[in-house]
């Protein structure tokens, strides 16, 4: 029976470099947030499809691959719906599997608890270059810490790794909820507006100042407050450096002073704690789209990218929504596929590789003659080297290239009549 | 909406002691076989659902979950049969995945391919204890390598990675599927009642000899060759030390002197290279359920388990199955599950771990002591330590205890009222 050769549709196979950078960049991951008190934790990659479709999800949840129900619970006859096929569903993130996994567990958790989660997601979107039904998601979140420790401790961390991958010069922005609102409602529009503003304005990085201040009133809020809103903004063009300290002042009471200070010291902490080179940014235009961040929210902006290859913020209210309960949150996800692409594109080298060498060993060579051969081989491994044994080929020119380009560099060669050697 | 807390049905969420163990099993797994040369590659959780339901998969091909079609190529007013409903399923082992890999990607690996997968399969079997829905498999392979290159490399780097994990004193039981075929061919049984032969041979472990002879008899199969099949393994029992030696006299012409030597190569081979504390043995009731063995097949024995904890052996017609070019093939699949059950039982310390300290920071700590305590904290991690910055509890007594149990052994504490400290 004849096998298809390709990956399903949408889906890829790794090969072996991409696979020495994922696995390099895993490790980087866990050896840095281990260090930080992060303990990784894992969940099924399949949830009960009630679970996915709850409308925390958002535009992913039109997106979920379904599971099939299995024996007698799949009655063909009398099945109406999909819901009446499926009972489960891949996890299209890893927001849900984790708000799931701290309902269950929490009695034999750290409080406050600090998880790391790296691994697959699928979402069954149209397939587009670059963009796969499988790839891997990376989370990191701190769950029951109420104080800016939590974003201090994340910032720091997450800076910390992308430093030890090799990336310098990158930004981190910094916004608040709680800043969004204030300078919306000092404008004079409406709460219920809140959302529909922000959607125009996080398009500033794209359409600039005058084009959000269209784009508000082609919405038809009021000329007043679009004018009065756009005003905070060229204010802040002129205040680069203390923009924080500005929109505090000019937005009087209508901001809370403890968000400054809150922002103020999570700044700070991480200027003074920082093992890598990047800046810190208050962003005033920074929106981050999802409606469940509850106050601080970031973004990491790496030149070479684009634009943003991970973010996160707080979100104080989204476990409650599953359990009934109240729990501080503060979450960071990093753009894992993007990191990995930009270091394959890079041509990246991975460091403290060892050394790699080939053995070539030619045909039919006696059995006494091969046990010395494996016992030098393992010794040399035993020191950290790699050491390929692999049978000489007639054209050992051709596959001394070849091995090359897999990065050997050191070869033995090793003939049934040993003076040849 | 309510949320399960549950997994789903027969699946588990792993919880940070166990995950440190997975990732530290998995740590030594790649590092083991890296300096083999061997290279890691990963292929999607699913396949085309032809691919999977082909035969070579066996009982497995029952316990599939099944992905619902998805848009418009789900039609369920016309959907008469479950392959109406379903493109694609969750892969239920790492094989049919490596094979369907090989051939998609052939052109662009190395030759002979050396590849490491680790990653989770998924099997809708009855639940039942300590057996899960989801688990990992870790399967090994070189393919490409006809001679006896490739099973001395995989005893030696699978030997040398338990070594590492901790495990001594363990067995590699190795057989050949010829010797089973020529044994059971020189005792007069046809060749078509062969897989029924080893079927009965393979539970010599749990019914002893004269089981086996009764259930054989009660097989029909005929007396006399029974009786000279048992006194063979009756020979074989008084040969302990020099089995191969003994079958290969007894067999004769039945038996391919070629065997002998292939087999006495590679023992002799693996003995020399050893970096592990391990027996090399000799098993003619070695049998390996999977009928698709061609040639050599192997076991790992390890006192602690019951039985087996992973094994394999040479598939040189698997390829072709696929392709339709033979490629020779020889593979070692690792009890990924069963290691980190029996580790974890152990209460196994990871070596290596770093110091775990933890910072108590009272509340209120004012900004600029904040960040000295962050950098702090950052120099110390800088240094190889994990360091866990933690607001102070009211009831520090308390938190130092619960910390401890997270392995946690030094502890400074930071007040407001920098006197006290």
């Amino acid at each position: 029976m004849a096998l298809s050769k390709k990956p399903v549709t949408g889906m890829k196979d790794i090969l072996p470099r991409e696979m020495e950078i994922r696995d390099y960049v895993i490790r980087v991951i866990k050896d840095t947030y281990r260090t930080f008190g992060f303990t990784g934790i894992e969940t099924p990659c399949m949830e009960n499809i009630e679970n996915l479709t709850n409308k925390q999800g958002g535009e992913n949840e039109k997106l979920i691959f379904k599971v099939l129900k299995r024996g007698e619970k799949l009655d063909l006859s009398t099945a109406q719906t999909e819901a009446d096929l499926s009972d489960l569903g891949m996890r299209y993130d890893l927001t849900v599997p984790l708000v799931r996994f701290y309902s269950n567990n929490n009695a034999n958790l750290a409080s406050p608890f600090k998880a790391l989660q790296i691994g697959p997601v699928w979402r069954a979107d149209r397939p587009q270059r670059g963009r796969y039904r499988q790839f891997y998601q990376c989370d990191i979140d701190i769950l029951g810490e109420p104080t800016n420790l939590a974003e201090i401790e994340l910032i720091t961390a997450t800076t910390t790794c992308l430093g030890k991958l090799g990336f310098k010069n990158f930004e981190i922005r910094i916004n608040d909820r709680r800043i969004l609102k204030a300078m919306a409602s000092y404008a004079g529009f409406n709460e219920e507006s809140f959302d529909e503003v922000f959607i125009i304005l996080d398009k500033m990085d794209k359409i600039g100042l005058e084009g959000v201040k269209e784009d508000l009133i082609s919405h038809s809020f009021e000329q007043s407050s679009v004018e009065k809103y756009l005003d905070l903004f060229k204010g802040l063009e002129e205040h680069k450096k203390d923009g924080l300290e500005y929109i505090s002042k000019t937005l009087g009471d209508s901001l809370d002073t403890e968000v400054k200070e809150w922002l103020d010291e999570i700044i700070s902490s991480v200027e003074a704690a920082k093992a890598a080179q990047f800046d810190m940014v208050f962003d005033p235009t920074l929106v981050r789209g999802m409606s469940y961040y509850t106050g601080t929210i970031f973004e990491i902006a790496i030149p070479e990218f684009g634009g943003s290859c991970g973010g996160g913020g707080r979100y104080d209210k989204m476990v409650g929504k599953f359990t009934g309960q109240d729990t501080a949150a503060c979450g960071f996800s990093i753009g894992f596929e993007r990191i990995v692409l930009l270091l394959l594109e890079q041509d990246f080298k991975i460091p403290d590789e060892g050394k790699k060498i080939a053995f070539l060993v030619e045909k039919n060579m006696p059995s006494e003659r091969m046990s010395t051969i494996m016992k030098e081989a393992s010794d040399m491994r035993a020191e950290g080297n790699i050491v390929l044994v692999s049978r000489m080929n007639k054209n050992k020119k051709f596959q001394k290239e070849q091995l090359e380009t897999q990065g050997y560099t050191e070869f033995k060669d090793f003939y049934v009549d040993s003076l040849k050697n």
